[in-house]
């Protein structure tokens, strides 16, 4: 007996088209704006070294308008049927609209640097949308550092109780965290921010393609110059930026992990806000961090994204090889996937409730210890006769601890130093630039041909 | 300007929706005829041990019999909008017909045990699947292997030149590799079949189920005993399926390589049917082998699902924890390309045609020199002799090779031996014994309430 | 100013001979003893088709045994200055004893089959170790099991306190987890205990060698019949250990993190042996887990080993390729920190101790909910209706837990089901079948020439 | 019969030893430069803030100093037996020359703190050297790129013959790889480069040290000024400078693959220096690229340590863990190996022939079809007719290429813009600014107290 039999059954051509084509039609609708504006550059680039008449470029601008502003912008662009991908759909429009002029844009250029083009727009528009929520999860974190900067929270080594953190420490450190995270995807966004077009099926063309025009028109910051090159940033700036979630995924597993156990009863440091716990279907008692622990789980996800572009590249040899647009299933799920995480942190962080004068409890004593040792020592003692005294006061049950505070170094429970992890983060953000781009596309959606 | 803004505009409540739904709708809908049956097995066991009365059983395996039947073998079975998963579906289609009694079947089981063994005999049919397709591709290969046995091939090592081979060795090289691959996904099979129903939320419970029974009626070989370790399959044995289609995606990305390879004009050893190529946008000669290249990525890009798996469940301490549930997605749809890779891969085999005779071009004389030192060995010089005369005779232009090729060793060129390859993959097959499976899902279909 | 300057110094030669030999001299050592067993073999084989005369084989058999007894077995086996690897080293020393006879053993074999060959008994012997080694957690588990079986422990889901678990069931479960591990590396030890000799440098020979007879006196199982397939091999059996390895990780690094946790001050369910914590240079009251954290580390660190080792390999085509030495580098000391991690978590379960009547604790009274809910249930209440009303009384405040426990359940706190779980280790132990490579060797070392 | 037993009769208390120490002891020596500078820096400002007296911190000093030149400088330091690590071996140095003096240099530090500094360090020089090491592999690859620019290759898509490229543009390709190479591993010195010392434990101190005094004396750019988030750098920075080993392992292993491939007999486009191939043990003929292949399989070996180091990590809460120690093992060497990695690379890329006049080969004519199409479309014809008119000449056999090219797009095989580029790699090599680090280095080892 066979119960279900699905794929078996499937016609062979049926099998090889799903199995080339795969998702690209669905994903290309990511790529459509980009890849009018960047026909659109290429158009006013084909113009001024002759291989198009103004007129036609006047045709094609106008026409390529209408499709940005009642298609793309209003969400109504479709790849229709029987067309293969983005760049048939908006070639097999234009021409529907101005016949063959719209056919003449595919001159100088092949479909892999109009790919490469697309997507490196694309990662760079991902990339601002992840910085402005990171943005977002780094005021958050800020905020809250703030308010409780004076309420204390056991620090732990080894899972061990250590000395005395602060609520205040504690967000302030994934705050400072998420600084260090953009510095490595501005590296990023650097390496994605180079014009490939004109570098063709990657060894160029002997038409005389003016490769810095377009990269002004486009808002790049440079060229990928040697056009075999530029073909080899297909899959490594996916790469790069599937890393640089790697990074983020780090901090974001490890506060999700922290606001797990914090949540438990045997630490009880947390509230969660209801939205973001569930019951159990057997046990009436529970509340369960689910949120928390989506949010750790799809963090995690993220640490193997890199590896798994890396398997698809490794040992290919240079030239472009058709797998390289597997990549984009893997990449575009999961920057929108990264964005989600990245908001329902923010909501997480904004709305959990802390618990206050943990350490009053007298099983926190022992984190007072070091206070009582570096006592000693600011007294004369010297430290490791100090450590052995505190040591033995602890065996012998007389230890009496230290409870009031005085930090005052830079970045302790005393003196957050907020304000210095808030300047290194406008310095990392204003570094970005994203306004050129702005800019760039503004200037080319209103670009009047003289 | 921004010019698109999706995600950000969402409410909170709709991002957390969708964050900890997730895709469990859509998936599950591959769980419901495991989901059903799981019901029946659980409800006959609860009958067995008077949790549930006679004319109740009756009533939910007539319901049962109807959704199977009229809704999941039509493939017209859904979840409807505002139930959350595969499992509240069932039951409230069920409640929905024969009233409170459709509630019963929840005694004694709970959501993360229902889900274990739904998982458990969604992957088990998978696997058979999977073995069923493997199957077909090496029956493929063994047939090619026999057809052009006497059909030489250049054999490389460091990718140079090196020792005559032929078609039939490369192709049969590739059958013997699969059944390997089956060995170590049996061990899978082996780890999977156990029925984990019983174990609840991981801690069992105090009703008096009977374990075994459920085991008889699901077709399972044994059970998962520690209710603790029960639950500690969820997330291992994904894990485990992840691995074994790593060990297959090893023999699929290396013989994808090889037609890739063979495909360029600078071998020239093989033709790929037209289907399974492509041309260029800018080049009108190209004939692209983009379908072995996909299957190429493809397999290379489920060496990395592993530890895409492991990096989720990465110390993650004993109990469920939420994010178990993001495996799902993880592997659900691998498993699905994975079919459609063999698929692909058996038509690729099945089609391609080799080129005769390519040892006759004087460029690969060199290819027979190990022929000569060996011939030389049988006359009765010392090895390492012989290989410096024939090194010297090939320094000094004077050398000349034995085409005339008598290997009679099993398993080389003369001696295939496929005929034991083919055994040893009917053995392999026959331990899974997957018609265990199928008597005892037949035998519950029809169950009769004595 | 220039600190340090080590490696830009170096001559070219001397870094190409590093970056070339690698560690092979230092991790052969560990081939020596198989090498010799092979070419023991090997020259007996040859024997048999006369390549070999009686008197050559009986020089040959006599120096081996030496080497074996004196040097090997002694642990003073060394290579020499000046010799690349174990196989030239044993071939070096054959010769400077018995003369051209000891060059003769290298007739029909190649660097690569003899390399697999080893690498194939090395494996075997490793698996040896360490299912030997696994048996002896086994154990310490099941021994503890048994001692702690009516010792309650909170049983978590969530990290959220959930139902009533043991210490019997906790330790259970990962002693039952080994028997899947133990499933799982028992396909491996199938897949690698097949014999490659004969297959040359991946193509075979024209020697009329019996692949058989070596196979017999190896004591593999089976040939890896297709020369190209048996080249294949390499590569795939380090990769398919890797993985094994990689599923143990799993339990042993979860297993760690439950002990870390446990030894908490917030859980405080265990105490670890003064041997296994260490203290803190600045903080007088701590003893961190130190040995467990570094298990957990170490098994963590293992989960990576199967990509890295497909990452060597991938988009290789098929034939020999150089890098697939690099394997080695990676496997060998893998296995060996490997086998220290089974000791270490052995003597660690050995020596733990676990604090009793723990959920006496009325923090834990609401981990017996279920018990109520499933009570009213016996008693006729649906689940719903039942669940519903103790949840009330939870919020109510008027709860009050039941907490005599009747679990007769198979493998819950009442019936751990240690015997089954005992039943199945054993029968996955019998079906390696090490006493048949034992007996293979010492047949092999006890040859008498007729 | 047991015939090697290694492991298991080892004693407990030594395999613990071993298992918790591992190779921290030869490791260590890694660090001591950078320790003793540490201590050097701390010392001064413990002096500052009355921790420390004027004479004590000249004893220091002055021991320091002679530690450093007569022995770490000289290659002598070591660490002794039964010492644990580098800082207790420079701590018990220091103290037995200066007696209690030495040991006060620990007031205000942890071990924590004390092996994050050094690891930046550490990690600030093996960048600096890989910084250099690249630029020399980058004056390599250009220098062949000028000298080559004008002969003419095969390129490649789908490995199948596309378009005419030359040795020039395949040179520059890698050399424009390692400027974004560069790119990404800057930012990754920009995150290390920040003091962490003050952090303590990851709680900070009581005492008044001043962090910015650290940071000035030791050459960094910034504080990690959060004392919670400079101990979660620990592993996070070394993650990062694994990733950036994978975005060079990219480079190098594509490169890697290109000369196997064009050193294969099928390929023949470039001649391997004698030193860097070797020769078959059977067949006599081979000239194995075994340099390179070790190279690519150095690289890939390379991708999986970002993930390998993930691992260990994933999940643990905030707060430091024993197993953090185990990531020294994984990096350290790794980093040794690709100095040596890029070492050989150069000397390959160097040494390398490369063949002339390749295109001349009638059966790369079709490489030229684009310049036919493109030069219809400059004289007027649309696009996509004249691709199908050379497509139709092609089929009809009519086809007659042009050779003679002019391409003078940037990038292109005509203008490959080795200028542009080299200043691309100036401008990143400036924005490291190693000679910031060696100033600092240079004061405080000249310090003089007032």
């Amino acid at each position: 007996m066979k119960l279900w039999q699905k794929e078996n059954s499937k016609k062979t051509d049926e099998i090889i088209d799903k199995f080339t084509v795969g998702k690209d039609r669905e994903l290309d609708i990511n790529l459509a704006p980009f890849d009018l504006l960047g026909s659109m550059a290429h158009a006013i680039m084909l113009t001024s070294i002759d291989l198009l008449e103004k007129q036609e470029l006047k045709n094609i601008l106008k026409e390529c308008k209408i499709i940005y502003n009642e298609e793309i912008k209003q969400g109504k662009f479709e790849i229709i049927d029987g067309i293969e991908d983005v760049h048939s759909q908006i070639e097999f429009t234009l021409t529907s609209k101005i016949g063959d002029t719209g056919k003449k844009i595919h001159s100088g250029r092949s479909r892999n640097d109009q790919v490469l083009v697309d997507m490196k727009m694309y990662l760079r528009h991902k990339i601002e949308e992840i910085v402005g929520l990171t943005k977002g999860l780094f005021d958050a974190l800020q905020a809250k550092s703030e308010l409780h900067k004076n309420d204390l929270l056991p620090g732990y080594t080894h899972l061990q109780i250590a000395m005395p953190s602060s609520f205040g420490l504690w967000f302030g450190a994934y705050a400072e965290s998420l600084v260090d995270d953009l510095i490595s995807l501005q590296s990023v966004y650097k390496i994605v921010n180079k014009n490939p077009l004109g570098s063709g099926a990657g060894y160029g063309s002997n038409f005389p393609l003016k490769r810095h025009l377009t990269k002004e028109l486009l808002g790049f910051d440079d060229l990928n110059y040697n056009v075999v090159y530029a073909q080899m940033t297909r899959g490594k700036m996916e790469f790069l930026v599937a890393q640089a979630l790697g990074v983020f995924a780090n901090t974001l597993s490890k506060m999700a992990m922290d606001v797990c156990l914090y949540n438990s009863q045997n630490f009880g440091f947390i509230n969660l806000p209801e939205e973001m716990t569930t019951g159990s279907s057997i046990m009436p008692h529970k509340k369960n961090p689910d949120v928390a622990e989506i949010l750790r789980g799809k963090a995690n996800k993220l640490k193997g994204l890199a590896a798994e572009i890396a398997f698809v590249q490794t040992n290919l040899p240079s030239g472009y090889h058709r797998e390289m647009q597997l990549i984009k299933e893997i990449i575009m799920p999961a920057l929108d996937d990264f964005a989600d995480a990245l908001n329902v942190a923010t909501f997480m962080i904004q709305n959990l409730k802390i618990k206050e004068n943990l350490l009053d409890d007298p099983k926190f004593d022992l984190l007072f210890s070091v206070e009582n040792v570096n006592q000693k020592v600011i007294e004369g003692m010297p430290f490791r006769d100090a450590y052995r005294t505190i040591g033995g006061e602890i065996e012998a049950g007389t230890y009496s601890p230290i409870k009031e505070l005085h930090h005052t170094l830079e970045g302790s429970i005393g003196n957050l130093c907020n304000e210095e992890i808030n300047t290194m983060m406008n310095e990392t953000l204003k570094s970005f630039n994203f306004e050129k781009v702005h800019e760039a596309f503004e200037k080319l959606l209103n670009y009047e041909v003289q």
